[in-house]
This record gives structure tokens, C-alpha cells and sequence, in this order.
């Protein structure tokens, strides 16, 4: 079973080596082995090879049963062209490999309740997936672009879907809430836009295919509000790609652990990516701060989703419950009373429990 | 002087009652005095007249010296063409207008605190403007549409901006930061969209004017965390129309009390809209149990930015807070110890107390 580990910029080398611990933890005993490559991405690429995603991490990632991505971009590259920027890298990759699903569970841990900023009884209980289209919208439109006209610059971006492109991450909906609470949120501003009126319309074609699962609309701004005020109120929520990029990060710091959520980019033919839902943070980068819990969940998805291996999924996950129940946390996740580790010291727990 | 009241969809008819009401009791005992006229606008204009901006409305608006405003837009009318939708007739209201320049102030009542789903600790204090772009963006950009491409329906919408654009409401940011605390964070994702690039390059030229201003950038799934875990960090927040508007929503809703959050729409001359952050919410409407407190404050900001009547304004506000801490509450700020008043009540309450 081929990984490709595209560990990337900022914090990304350091959580995601702590996941490759976790993976080699599992292949010790007689587990399952993995074979394991690194190649580069995001603007650590570009700055080595001039290219944000070179020919030959492409091909690997598109070569491997799943990949471990860590993070890609970081500010130094915001103002260059896109073929220059971190950033880039990641979303031509999600393009090629048609990762069109892009699956964020958000889990209160009981444990990690207490980090949040909303209060205990808010967000007790919250366990909900936003599932973010991923290889459309507004991200990859044209035309897209800058001019000038009559001394003033301007520019453009083009946000467009197809109906089949809607359905496709409408049924991924559909399928997730059917395993779920069946309860169904499809988000758009079917108000002002005409892509999210064939979005809304297009949702409720498809739920005619899930009788079982109940579907609502809410306005992307209404949502924002909601997942604050009451967020247990949501079990799937399904979106475009920027409403998604936006209430994912929302979602996730509902509940004080950013640094403890993964996520899962899938193609629906059982290719995935899997990345922690936190970014490159190059504030703490380099530093053995950053919490590598969601990287090692990220992998623990991958065993799940790519490689079919439940069993060792749920031990890696068992490993990151138990580690957190004797009381180790990163200082993003810290409280009165627990132990302080760095990503290391955090990385080595986990590896010793499984 | 002219005061248009556009009181709209929903709640908006219930809750503009009784801003109207507060601006009644200011004109009473020798105060200034307006000429009110009333107009329809949005889904309650499309059902009698078959425009959500009946020309007569639009007029009207065009001559008055401050425009009150309700809400607009129901869910019945999403799915209709533009030109049918409710919602639409505030867009082109806003366009017409050319009121560019959305001020939305969060500001935690210390009397409100605990009415929000955040920690006490988290949000004491807070006290920001999100200054969204209003006359722009994704809103009104061309090409719009929609079309069937082999069988396929597709839809579009285009985001755009001028530099021109950018620069007036960057200015008007700066200027607002240098009357606060002076710290702009400006929002955009220029790590993927060239609108973003040209957003980001514009700030840093505009801010050159402002070098006692700190200007910073975010982006803008960032900004929707850290609006969450440390909403104190925010001063002056500028950003573009659709991402403004989730992320106005979502910094409403914080401080536990977007019934109680007014906005302004200026355009630089004087004339503004002022209308609650808060929607058209139809499932409460007509039941008395709306808080008028957002529409109330707006009419205080009406006084203030288009009438300049500063004192007027401050009697109006203060008369609020003298309602508040006689512990007359809406249900939604509702806590236990609390008298409950339905809209109606509340109106009275303050017109009593102006
Ligand atoms: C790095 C960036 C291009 C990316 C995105 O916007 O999709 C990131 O924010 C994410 O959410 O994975
Ligand atoms: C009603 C709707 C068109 C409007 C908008 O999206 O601007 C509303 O959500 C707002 O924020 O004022």
C-alpha cells in the first residue's frame, strides 16, 4: 500500500512526521506495511524546484493508494501569480486527482470542551461533518483575471457549477447523513446568486432519491449565525467550495480543537487525501508547538476511507482518546491540571499507546 | 427633513413600528421634526405592485434625507428570477444609492453578556465595526446567468472590482479606525482569487496615507475563527460584499445580541440607509416577538451620520441602555430575573424613556 506524504510548508513537516510515526506504530508487530514517500509541495516546492506542485509529486500522488498531506502556502506567496503560490499546489492537486468531496467532521471531544470559547452547554454534544465541493466554484472558474481600462486596474473571478457537479457532492450528502442523523443542511445564497439557485434546486432534485433523509436550506450568512448559537443543530451540512473554505474554519473552532480535526478529500473511487483541517500557521512553524493530533486523525481517516482498514483506524484513534485521557495536550488544547507536550513528545505518546 | 421608512418583509414592518414610535417621541416636547412617508420594498412590493422596488419607492428613497429600513426578502420568492426576489429590491436600493460603505459595530452590552452561546471571558469588551463593501462584488458583477450546455444546466456569477472600489471604502475604514482604535484587518483570500490580489494590493497602497492606522491582513476563513476564539483582537474590519456578509452575521452574533445590532449604508455624501443586521426572520413575524432594539438603534445612527442631530441620537441610545438596565428584555436577550416584553411593549418602553 503506496502513501505519498506531501508534508509541505509551515507546521505541515512537523505534525505530519508525527503521523508517519503513528503509521510505522501500527506496521511494528505485524501490522500492515506501508510504503511511504515523501515529495514536495506548496511554496517549500516552488522555492526548491520553481513549481508549486512539480511533475514528479504529481505523479506520485497520482501513483499512491491515498495521501498524507500536511499544508501548503503561507503568506510570503499571496501576491504572486497563482502558478507561484503555496496555495496552488494544493488545489491543482485536488483538481487532478478529482477530489470533489471534502469531508470535516467536527467532534466535541469531551475531554477538550473546556478550550473552547463558547460555553460547555453550546457545544456539548456537537457531532457534525461539513462537506465542502472541493474541485469547482469560484476556485477554479474562468474566466479569472486582472486589466487595466482607462488607468484603473480591476479584476475578476468567475464562480460557476454544473448540475452534475452538484449532484455528485449532494449524493456524497445524502449517503453520509443516511449513516448519520439523517438530517441534511444544504447551504447557499440562492437570494442574490444564480449559482446557488441551481445549487438549492439542484439539492432538491436529489433528495428525492433519500425519502428518509430530511433536508433544509439556509443562507450561507443565516449558517454563520446558526453554528454559533446553536451548532448541535447540525448533523451533514453540504456546500460550495468557498462558503465551505469559510463555515469548515468556523465549524471547526466551535468546539476549541482545531488542532485536533482532520479531514478526508475524496474522489468517490476510494482515492483520498487527508490533511489536517488547520493551515500552515508559520507563526509557530519550526517551533514544536503545533498540535499533531489532527494529522494523526487524518491518517487514522486515511487507513478508514483509502486503505479499508478499519481496525487499524479505530486503534489509531484509540491511541489519541487514551493519550488525551491521561492528560497530555499541546498548549492550543491545554488546561489547569494536564501535561504539557511538545508536537514531538505528543507524536511519541501516541506511537507508545498503539 | 425627509425620513423614507421602508419597512419590508417579515419582522420588518413590526420592529420599524416601533423605531418610528422612538422618532416620534424625540420630535415630541419641542424636538426636531420629520417628515415621514412610508413606501413598500421587497416580497411585500413584488405581491402588490410586481416590483420588489416599485418605481414610486425608489423615488422616494432617491429624495429623502435618510432612508429607514426593515428587511426584505422571504424564502418564498429564492427560487424566482432577480428581478422577482425581494431581497433584490435592497440590492438595487443600495446600488442606486451608491451606498458603498456598510458599517456593522458589534458591541457586547455588558447588560447582555449572558445571552451569548461564548464564554463571558471571551467576548467582555468586544467592541468592532465590520465595514462591508456594499455596491459591489459578486452581487452585482457581469456576466450572471445560467444556460444548458448538452443537457447540463450550469450557472455563473462573476466577482469583480475596480480599484476605484476598493480604495473609497478602504478610505472610509481608515477613517473610521482613526476615530477608534486604529487598527485595520483588512480580509480577503488572495491566496486563491485575483479579486483578492488586487483587494490586498489596494489596502497596502491606501494605508500608505494612514501610517498611524496598523493595517493587517486575513484571510477570510481565518478571520471566521478568530472572530470566534478572540473577537477582542478586532478593531476595524474591512472586507469585500459576500464575504462582509457571512462574516458580519457571524460577528453579530457573539456578543449574544444581533437583536440589537443597527447598521448604516452611507455613500460619502450624507444620504444613508439604516436598517438591523438582523433578517426578515418570518418564522417569528407577527407575533410580537421580535426585538425592536436593532431598528431603534438604527434610527439612532440615522440621526446621527445623515441628520446630524448627535445629541437626538445619544437621548435615543441612551434611553436603550436605560431600558436595559431596568431589565426589560426581548425574548431573544431573555435571562432569568428579566421582565419579558413583546415588541410592542419594548417600543413603548423606550418612547417612554426618550
Ligand atoms: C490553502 C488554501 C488554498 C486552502 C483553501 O482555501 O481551500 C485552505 O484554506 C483549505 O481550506 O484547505
Ligand atoms: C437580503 C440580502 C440580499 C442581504 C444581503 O445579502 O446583502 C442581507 O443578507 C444583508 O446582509 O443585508
Amino acid at each position: 500500500m503506496k502513501i505519498a506524504v506531501l508534508a509541505g510548508d509551515g507546521i505541515g513537516p512537523e505534525v505530519t512526521a508525527q503521523a508517519v510515526k503513528a503509521l510505522r506504530a501500527i506496521s511494528a508487530n505485524n501490522g500492515p506495511q506501508f510504503e511511504m514517500a515523501e515529495a514536495p509541495i506548496g511554496d517549500a516546492a516552488f522555492n526548491q524546484h520553481g513549481d508549486p506542485l512539480p511533475p514528479s509529486t504529481a505523479e506520485m500522488a497520482a501513483k499512491a493508494d491515498a495521501i498524507l498531506f500536511g499544508a501548503a502556502g503561507t503568506y510570503e506567496s499571496d501576491l504572486r501569480p497563482a502558478e507561484q503560490r503555496g496555495g496552488h499546489g494544493l488545489l491543482r492537486l485536488r483538481k487532478q486527482l478529482d477530489l470533489y468531496a471534502n469531508f470535516r467532521p467536527v467532534f466535541a471531544f469531551p475531554e477538550l470542551l473546556g478550550a473552547s470559547s463558547l460555553k460547555r452547554e453550546a457545544i456539548e454534544g456537537v457531532d457534525l461533518v461539513v462537506l465542502r465541493e472541493l474541485t469547482s466554484d469560484i476556485y477554479f472558474g474562468t474566466p479569472r483575471g486582472r486589466g487595466v481600462e482607462n488607468g484603473q486596474r480591476h479584476a475578476w473571478n468567475t464562480m460557476r457549477y454544473t448540475e452534475a457537479e452538484v449532484a455528485r457532492v449532494m449524493r456524497a450528502g445524502f449517503e453520509a447523513a443516511r449513516k448519520r442523523r439523517r438530517q441534511l443542511c444544504s447551504v447557499d445564497k440562492a437570494n442574490v446568486l444564480e449559482t446557488s439557485q441551481l445549487w438549492r434546486e439542484v439539492a432538491i432534485e436529489v433528495a428525492r432519491d433519500y425519502p428518509d433523509v430530511e433536508l433544509r436550506h439556509e443562507y450561507v450568512d443565516a449558517v454563520s449565525m446558526h453554528l454559533i448559537r446553536r451548532p448541535r443543530d447540525f448533523d451533514v451540512i453540504v456546500t460550495g467550495n468557498i462558503f465551505g473554505d469559510i463555515l469548515s474554519d468556523a465549524a471547526a473552532m466551535l468546539t476549541g480543537s482545531i488542532g485536533m480535526l482532520p479531514s478526508a478529500s475524496l474522489n468517490g473511487e476510494g482515492v483520498g487525501l487527508f490533511e489536517p483541517v488547520h493551515g500552515s500557521a508559520p507563526d509557530i512553524a519550526g517551533k514544536d508547538l503545533a498540535n499533531p493530533l489532527a494529522s494523526i486523525l487524518s491518517a487514522a481517516l486515511l487507513l478508514r476511507h483509502s486503505l479499508k482498514l478499519e481496525a487499524e483506524a479505530a486503534l489509531m484513534e484509540k491511541a489519541v482518546r487514551q493519550v488525551l485521557a491521561e492528560g497530555y495536550r499541546t498548549g492550543d488544547i491545554m488546561e489547569e491540571g494536564a501535561t504539557r507536550l511538545g508536537t514531538e513528545a505528543m507524536g511519541d505518546a501516541v506511537a507508545q499507546a498503539i
